[in-house]
């Protein structure tokens, strides 16, 4: 295969995974749960490092649906940056990349979350890409502390 | 037209549309009202929802250079999100996206605008893509009380 | 060459710049200055227009490993916009971006710095593209008073 195939392979990779990420974020960012859980295989995993793992599609949901809440009337919005893209050999694609959160209060405020490493594995199935492996880690030494005090915020 | 071909000229429509803005952004940016201005067409919209909107070129400099005048000497940036690009039927590209908007001060201070969602429509013009619409919605429950704020800090 | 070929060319020679930076950035964020500077062109220039520069490889690795210190604990990330890809006459691709740079302090607290304008120059080796230029300008009138608070805070 040619330098020059090899790279128009990848060009057409890198645009259906970017064209993945731009569809299935807005969907959690607009509270599509069922729809943003669609886009994850029924086996899927998805967690952060070190603090807590979700196992499956189903869990997914209910999940995403209890962690979004303590945004309330906040919107959500996600930047992601140096996006990585690997074919592995058995067709799984890992992607890696940083992602920034913002989130928007209803008087117009900004915030941010600590920014974040995410690594995901993707798979083509016959409705397209889906990921079955989402697992984040902040950019902070003791991930654990930052989760006990987002706990006792909401809690 | 098979699968291959479809991703390839995907790829080639997303370089020409990320070429696009990568130009266009930077001429708001940089108060080059008139350059900015000439990559709308000549009927162009330009509006936020449930609040104004300007119609043709000539209305539309006016009118940033009034916007952009509330600024002063900070320097406003904008970094977009989720771009999706979807060709229409009549020749239109609809390009929808999520934006956050920066406004650095001269003592180097970094605020944030509310996020908003982008919804633009562009043509294919002799002097390459223009934008004939560009509807913004910031991700606020009431985007009235929002512009009743600036009005109040500005006026 | 048909205005398809060029656009195929444009997007493959895209990629290879997104994927060049996706793999650079996140050397230096994650404080891999050896590997960083390996990105480099021996005979490379950094330098902030108006306050300061390095010259050479070797050079840039301590002046990263000194720059970057006063992060102390701190993750610093890199967010660009509006990347610009132009190839010039003697091989040189020169690569103009805006870029937004947070930073994550323990307690997961999150801050910017000023935004600014980055302007590389990139040249193919037999290692793949190298940056042998990198020129920043902050988004500031006066560069001078930026870098004179800096030093002020971590002398």
């Amino acid at each position: 295969m040619s330098q020059s195939t090899t790279l128009a392979s990848r060009a057409e990779l890198f645009i259906e995974v970017t064209e993945f990420y731009a569809r299935q974020m807005p969907l959690l960012e607009e509270l599509e749960f069922d729809e943003f859980a669609a886009t994850f295989t029924d086996d899927c995993v998805f967690g952060y490092d070190n603090a807590w793992q979700i196992d499956g599609r189903e869990a997914l949901q209910g999940g995403l649906r209890t962690n979004m809440a303590r945004y309330g009337t906040s919107r959500v919005r996600h930047w992601f940056e140096n996006r990585r893209i690997e074919p592995l050999e058995d067709g799984v694609i890992r992607v890696t990349a940083t992602c920034l959160v913002s989130v928007t209060t209803e008087d117009g405020d900004v915030t941010f979350e600590p920014t974040c490493r995410v690594t995901d594995e993707l798979i083509h199935t016959e409705q397209g890409l889906r990921t079955r492996s989402r697992k984040l880690r902040h950019d902070l030494p003791d991930v654990g502390r930052y989760f006990a005090k987002l706990a006792a915020r909401y809690s």
